[in-house]
């Protein structure tokens, strides 16, 4: 069948989650049912959602016990037939999440693709393959640290900090997200001033490091800049998808001219996935839409952080980054609150096919960018020979230091 | 000051809601401050967020009290210099909820914005004024009805539908707006279907009546389809603002070739609305930014459906709809559940300058759409006579039949 299958998860007053199971598959195809004549019945049948599954949840909520309701929470799964929207995700979100969205507690957790809807999507044009071949690297998780504080500095400010970025031995740097186009540093100057230095540091060093730089502005400005960028010879494109729209990503990605990577950071998504009645599951939203879109990277916070994602949500993101699929791997980027103490952890929760990601934990070193990027990359190479970070630091002043500031968590095999 | 100020809602385990605020005003612009030199911080001064309001919520919050969980509740305020943006909502929204959203559990209630960074925004172009010139209706609510069932169905089916609801004294009929291009009944022939319908009945009757035709498609051919419907004659165009991103709408809107008014459906926006805890106020984003960015209309949930919006919500997005700005206003169009006998306590809420609409409340009337279309009018026109319905029904057999069926909620003066 050629359909899209949504999965929701419900909680529902009125107890019966068979009739709002019906009542949302009719409602949001055909309408009506019972009541049409035969021919018509017949007419339409292609046209009719199907509750394909209902199952009621045992419900452990003693908040909803205390405040004395009575509610029923369950998982429904829906059939939206295909010949009922084009395939752009615009009309299918509208389909399976339009109207519901606003029909009380309801949450849409996954959405499965026929393989005809799914030809629909581009996915990554890079994907995590391609992501290695640009920096050469292909036996470990990579680096990545972010520029800090450039809100209000000039463009000599933003080369410094990305020279020592990048001479600690981090794989990508990235843009702040809330570095706009702005007189200080313009886009082009910006993309320009970062060839320049991460080439020197190639020269000089023979270590390949790749510039994320923010893509911004309107979105019908977007695909002309982005063609400048990759024309400007831009390594990658950072992008704050969800302020615009996944259909934006997707037309970016699509785009032949526009050969440059793309790295979706989630701002702004937490408005639409941080509730547990309401919104999107994060592995549907930062995972699997955002990769059928094309995003090359997905970032999104990792459990370790002071606020964090549910463990299990992150790894249901990264899942949906790397699983076997018809699309190219996404780079699943576990972000915020990490540290080189964290190393053992993210390797075994993420793999190798991950990207470490830090802020505070590269910057923050007692030996500045420098030292935090040596100290990771200490901590990646010691946990992939099996060596505890205890015993590495005892060789690696730039991981002791780091550990002494931050502690480890070390995992046991 | 040119800036944008950010009202949030925070529910704050550790308490202490100065810190967070601070912590938020510097993480969101430079970052860092009182380990800065005071050479930096002269130079910084101008991009940095200000706290300008903490206040303590009381918290009558029994589940946390249950969960024995101490949580404090605030209102924060922050003021964000437009220096560090480019002015668009992207770079905006960004800014002030990017990376917040996914920290926890905040809010966003409102944005205000200094008049240069609303000069940036077009409001809508043909607004609550050029509406009523439209349909040539000064003195009373707009009423508006749907397409129902109509996936699946072919042109002349929806001609009929159109027919019918027009006949009954509607000015407006919408699309559905799960109805896409589809070959049975596709963008341009459904448009020029619907100018031929209301044209046979203006000749027939006079009366005048306006068709909302669904855009919809990939981001980037919107402009292209829009301006084929502005040729075409399209009356007006409804868009699934939220599936696609609100830059996309004020593009729209911004486009001097695309000389049609846009009505916004609130599709997809639930997702990040319904929740108490996270995502956007209902009358920030179905309210102030749909006005700002362009929406002649918007439709949000009514407070009286089986599954409404807070009343308080719902008013609050039709003040911000209508409240005198340097825009245009939106017609705010409370739906869901509407039927005639609620007529006097919409006009009571959302007074004259909103728009009733309605479903159901049409079609499913004994004598059709005709008479469910007439029984609405019958209850605008003896609601602003200061007639009761019970009253006025004893002349108006429609309107009768409607209140036997539905009932009626009268409104004491």
């Amino acid at each position: 069948m050629s359909e899209v299958i949504a999965t929701y998860l419900v909680h529902d007053a009125k107890g019966d989650l068979h009739k709002k199971a019906e009542g949302i598959a009719l409602g949001l195809t055909v309408g009506s049912w019972t009541d049409l004549p035969l021919l018509e019945q017949e007419q339409l049948k292609a046209h009719k959602g199907r509750v394909l599954e209902v199952s009621q949840l045992e419900s452990c909520d003693k908040t909803n016990q205390f405040l004395g309701k009575n509610v029923t929470k369950g998982i429904i799964k829906i059939a939206y037939p295909s010949i009922n929207y084009s395939h752009d995700l615009p009309a299918i979100l509208t389909t399976v999440f339009g109207k519901l969205s606003l029909d009380g507690e309801v949450k849409l957790l996954d959405l499965e693709f026929s393989e005809d809807v799914k030809a629909s999507f581009p996915g990554p044009k890079f994907g995590v393959q391609g992501i290695r071949e640009l920096v050469g690297v292909y036996d470990r998780p990579l680096l990545m640290s972010i520029f800090k504080g450039v809100i209000g500095r000039d463009l000599q400010y933003l080369k410094d900090q990305l020279r020592q970025q990048v001479l600690g031995g981090v794989d990508l740097v990235k843009d702040d997200e809330i570095l706009f186009d702005n007189p200080l540093t313009p886009f082009g100057e910006r993309i320009l001033a970062g060839k320049e230095v991460l080439n020197q540091v190639f020269q000089e060093t023979g270590h390949k490091a790749l510039y994320a730089v923010n893509l911004s502005g309107k979105t019908f400005d977007l695909k002309d800049k982005a063609k400048k960028a990759s024309e400007l010879g831009a390594n990658v494109l950072l992008f704050n998808v969800f302020a615009y729209g996944l259909d934006v990503l997707q037309s970016l990605a699509e785009d032949p001219d526009i050969n440059v990577p793309i790295m979706a950071h989630p701002a702004v998504s937490g408005a639409s996935t941080a509730s547990s009645l309401y919104g999107f599951s994060s592995s549907l939203l930062l995972g699997k839409l955002l990769r059928k879109s094309g995003a090359d990277f997905s970032l999104f916070p990792s459990p370790y952080g002071s606020v964090a994602l549910d463990r299990k949500e992150a790894l249901g993101i990264a899942e949906n980054c790397l699983k076997k699929e018809s699309f190219k791997q996404s780079f699943p980027v576990p972000s915020a609150g990490i540290h080189p103490g964290l190393v053992p952890l993210l390797m075994n929760d993420f793999g190798k096919d991950s990207i470490i990601n830090a802020g505070g934990g590269v910057h923050g070193h007692p030996n500045g960018a420098i030292g935090g990027g040596q100290a990771f990359r200490s901590a990646i190479d010691a946990t992939l020979a099996g060596t505890s970070l205890t015993e590495a630091a005892n060789v690696h002043e730039d991981l002791k230091l780091a550990i002494d500031l931050w502690g480890v968590k070390e995992v046991s095999k």
